[in-house]
């Protein structure tokens, strides 16, 4: 397959856009790739680990470039940068113009505030993160096999979707068409959410006394896997996640306060004045299990012994 | 080094005392292992994996054998149930005698009354559990690394302790001395309360009716690799577990109080009635992640720009 696109701009050389960027070429797109950094620094290291075809420093990128060099641009750089630029775009912007942003409806309304009429934006999701970030931890096969969210605003162009989707299937992406509220309020569960209750899980452990002292007494870390992996992306870029906090406040307090009450009911049935039914934790066990293997799609049975 | 026991009974082939028998051999130790299961299907099962010397099921143990036939007794086996055995142990047993449980409050409680006089029961709690259960995922390397905490109950022999860490050693683990409640304590905060927020998360999410219907549609799952690794431990054996809870429940309680007096902090600040702002939030992911840092021991400043 070959990509239609002859001069592709990727804004902002993050984890997800250098990754982008290799996987590119690595597949043989033969269209130059730019790729836009924030500082002189991040430049050099993108040079030399040729992160895209040329890089250019933002202030570079304003002074010497127009939007209208490039067909396709990328934006890989958090929701509100994504906001601020998508009102300064050419309203008769001919090529195609999409983001990776994690949030969905701020980026929407500036698009359909910026384009009342027709235009060729459609906002992208690749479920793809990570708690690195930064280009030095890019890599080719960061989309294989993941799933990339498509929204649209309104007045899209007829044809922009079937394009885009092409793009992200030449990536080896699946996609899915989920409207931005609809977005939101998912991603408010599946990860801003679980982000906030990672980054408290860390704090609350790590404030703990007994915890503090032997943990500064223990020659290794007292904790084992679970807590390594639930505290996981408590480790994510902070500035990249306060913006996303920022662009979905009101669903995450929405799926947070449904977790407090959840948590709330637990919280009464451990109540030392209560004594426990061994069976119905197994069967609190065995459910959440189950909506587990639910979301994850999972079919293996072989560890349900 | 040479193991100096001639005969070696663990009482439960789970993941944990199999993989224990495992790194045994592996490591050469000559004397015999018997491994007690629960059922004829895990005999089979572990005697085509070679998980011990000899397997018994727990009948034909209690019916052929007795605890004095060995000289070193690891009970592999939930909690409320190494409970109940310790109460049959015989008084004047000889040997050397542990369990592998991840509670230890009501193990050391039990010892003590079993055994009011001097014995040789040490409590061990090897941080290297999983959310797999069953000697199918045993591996001879689990052990590896990992950090093994002591417990010592009232009027243990002397010796006994410096005896078991040779052998934890022996197996590869790290060994800190820790008592019954601050242990129980310290695990509230790093296991069991994990545990169940992880529970909880996975049926938060599952039940949310968008969450649903996108997973339903979906082609592959919705969720990236945060949601997966915050719930895999929502994926644990369900009645170790409840076993777990059950025998901890006062720290648990308070500790996951804490936890809800934490988040209650976060969603007033997320209240839509409130603005963020962005530079709090950057400042609680930084100290979030430095706190993560703090409890892995975490040296490597790699991903802190």
């Amino acid at each position: 397959m070959k990509l239609e696109f002859s001069n592709i701009l990727i804004y902002g050389l993050g984890l997800m856009g250098a990754s982008l960027s290799l996987a590119l070429k690595k597949k043989g797109v033969s269209a130059p790739i730019t790729g836009v950094v924030g500082s002189a620094k991040s430049k050099t290291k993108g040079q030399s680990l040729k992160s895209a075809d040329q890089i250019l420093t933002s202030e570079e990128f304003s002074s010497t470039r127009s939007w209208k060099d490039y067909d396709f641009i990328i934006f890989g750089i958090p929701v509100d940068l994504t906001v601020k630029l998508i009102s300064e775009l050419p309203t008769d912007f001919s090529g195609i113009i999409t983001d990776l942003g994690s949030t969905k409806k701020e980026i929407i309304r500036a698009v359909e505030t910026r384009f009342p009429f027709e235009h060729n934006y459609i906002s992208s999701h690749p479920m793809c993160g990570s708690e690195e970030s930064g280009l030095e931890f890019a890599n080719s096969s960061l989309y294989e096999g993941r799933l990339c969210i498509l929204t649209s605003p309104k007045n899209a162009k007829p044809g922009v979707q079937d394009r885009l989707k092409n793009f992200w299937r030449f990536v080896g992406t699946a996609t899915i068409e989920i409207s931005a509220e609809e977005h939101d309020s998912i991603l408010s569960y599946l990860s801003h959410s679980p982000h906030i209750l990672s980054s408290i899980m860390a704090d609350w452990a790590a404030n703990q006394k007994t915890v503090k002292r032997y943990t500064d007494l223990s020659p290794i870390p007292l904790n084992g896997g679970g807590f390594r992996d639930m505290t996981r992306i408590a480790g994510s870029n902070p500035k990249m996640w306060a913006a996303i906090f920022d662009s979905n406040q009101d669903e995450i307090f929405r799926s947070l306060s449904d977790f407090r009450d959840r948590l709330d009911i637990i919280l009464e049935k451990l109540n030392p004045k209560n004594t426990l039914d061994p069976k119905e934790w197994e069967r609190f066990m065995e459910i959440s299990r189950r909506s587990r293997d639910f979301i994850l799609k999972n079919q293996d049975d072989s560890k349900k012994n």
